[in-house]
């Protein structure tokens, strides 16, 4: 069976975090990560344009089959949601575009599925990613949290592969 | 001069509201309007890949030459704030993919210049909205309202232009 090619996304206006991880049998692999960025300066309308722009580039250079994305953590300044809800919708939407399953975990899940606590610090989840993708470099915060979300789907899709082989 | 085509948007998950309207000096006309919608049943990134697909319809149909959209109520419910700005990312988006310029006014901006007060109701909005422009007959309230966005950005940008003039 060859390697199913997994993108995970982690949305922000400012800074959306990239990686691309393959899943063959149990064994992962990294294969790249980065952030896609938006212009600070720029109206929120182009703002959202660079982000589907850039995400749509990651999307047709690495051509995942399948796309996990985080759920935002929402906090009580309704302003700053709203913004990330529409950055949100960016990393929905390109996936969308091109028919490709999108699946969405929540923080603590992620959390738990990769170091095993929902309640792991940042660095405790970055250490996990070492580990797991040992050729990972992921030069910022952003990017490994994105492989982190690939990883809680190749482990998650691999549980629900297991049960439904019962 | 050739009239302005404004398209206004009133965006919403499982309705957004779109109405297209003229302005030709001072005289504005109805042309269009109407409502998208998404399948509530479906995943998010697929709802909002229907908004994305449908708005991109409207906007080839009727080519708008400058878009208003409505700043998002942001009410104390988080999930809702958050769902909100996804679809509202559409209607920012698609916009922004046709090169057209895209204007944001908050809800009480629009009421206070359609109908002369910022905490206008639903229904003298509508009222003026049929005064202003007597041959549109929007069937449903998403769809008047964004005609009410569209008015109030024929009405701004005219007096933008006005205050370049001296």
């Amino acid at each position: 069976m060859d390697p199913i090619r997994i993108l995970g996304l982690d949305p922000g206006l400012r800074n959306t975090g990239w990686g691309i991880i393959t899943i063959e049998g149990s064994k992962l692999s990294f294969v790249a990560c980065g952030v896609v960025t938006s212009d600070a300066e720029l109206d929120l309308a182009l703002r959202l344009k660079q982000l589907h722009d850039r995400l749509t580039d990651v999307v047709a250079t690495w051509t995942p089959h399948e796309v996990a994305v985080e759920e935002t953590f929402v906090n009580k300044d309704a302003q700053a949601t709203l913004k990330l809800g529409q950055a949100r919708a960016m990393s929905l939407l390109v996936p969308a575009m091109h028919n490709l399953p999108v699946a969405e975990y929540g923080a603590n899940q992620v959390k738990k599925t990769v170091v095993g606590v929902g309640h792991a610090d940042k660095n405790q989840v970055l250490a996990m990613v070492k580990i797991l993708l040992p050729r990972a470099d992921p030069k910022k915060a952003d990017a490994a949290d994105a492989l982190a979300i690939a990883i809680c789907h190749a482990h998650q899709r691999k549980a629900r592969a297991l049960a439904a082989s019962f």
